[in-house]
């Protein structure tokens, strides 16, 4: 079975390569990026602009490949790619909650962007802590590494 | 630009119809589904089983063709689809937050779960409140809405 997407817009930031990025939206606090929807999607744009967050779904374009064991960032050990972030997944899709800012002519200002220049999005949604959001969790191996995240950048371990 | 996914897995739920589901995970508590993770991908779960929470994303099978204007569950005016959670969208790919209960042999065992039975799993991620969630947040014409997301029961609307 093969499921076939097409890009509905592109993601711009200031990040031309993985290397030297924050590694989650929580370490790019303030970085400020733009959304170029499509021209023939733009009027799925509408009431968007009263949110604040919003979700974007999108293809991790520069991951080859896939591994299943992966020594993520922050770490030192072999963890399964299922229980990290890493872009060398077997479906190479990536998500982050980031600010909106404004839209403008189908284009969304947005902020605390982890996302590298060039990346072709496949979806946006609202944010809504009553579906997204959950409080009292475990997070097994970045129990206690979570908090490092603002001050972590990638390097170039999952670039081809 | 033609993006292509190939399943990881399926999700096993009580919902054998969108008519009647749930409409968020938020709606779905306690309701106990499984997700099968095709044998070839089973060593990337490694250490998954120290989350408590995982966000899944998966392939919205059931949708077919897209609309740019609907009218959303719980509401009754035509809003953009971007600034839904509708599954008539572009890309339709679905995404849940929800409880991990335990993993056997490639099977996860999970609770809150807002998915038709039978849904192309595409990705698994642990859930991690740094990177996911969002507190202080404005929610548009969601706002006032959100709290009635648990009594809420999707209809066909949205099946072809």
């Amino acid at each position: 079975m093969k499921i076939e997407f097409e890009p509905i817009g592109i993601v711009h930031s200031p990040f031309k390569e993985p290397h030297g990025m924050p590694i989650q939206p929580a370490g790019a606090r303030g970085i400020r990026g733009s959304v170029e929807v499509f021209e023939e999607f733009r009027p799925g744009l509408k009431d968007l602009d009263g949110f604040s967050h919003i979700v974007l779904i999108y293809f991790l374009h520069l991951s080859r490949g896939f591994s299943l064991k992966v020594v993520p960032f922050m770490d030192t050990e072999y963890r399964g790619v299922f229980a990290t972030r890493a872009p060398k997944r077997p479906n190479p899709i990536g998500l982050s909650v980031v600010r909106l800012i404004g839209i403008d002519d189908g284009v969304l200002e947005i902020e605390d962007v982890d996302i590298v220049d060039g990346t072709p999005l496949l979806d946006i949604k609202p944010y809504v802590p009553e579906f997204d959001s959950q409080v009292e969790v475990k997070t097994g191996w970045l129990e206690g590494l979570r908090n490092r995240v603002t001050k972590w950048n990638a390097d170039g371990r999952f670039v081809a």
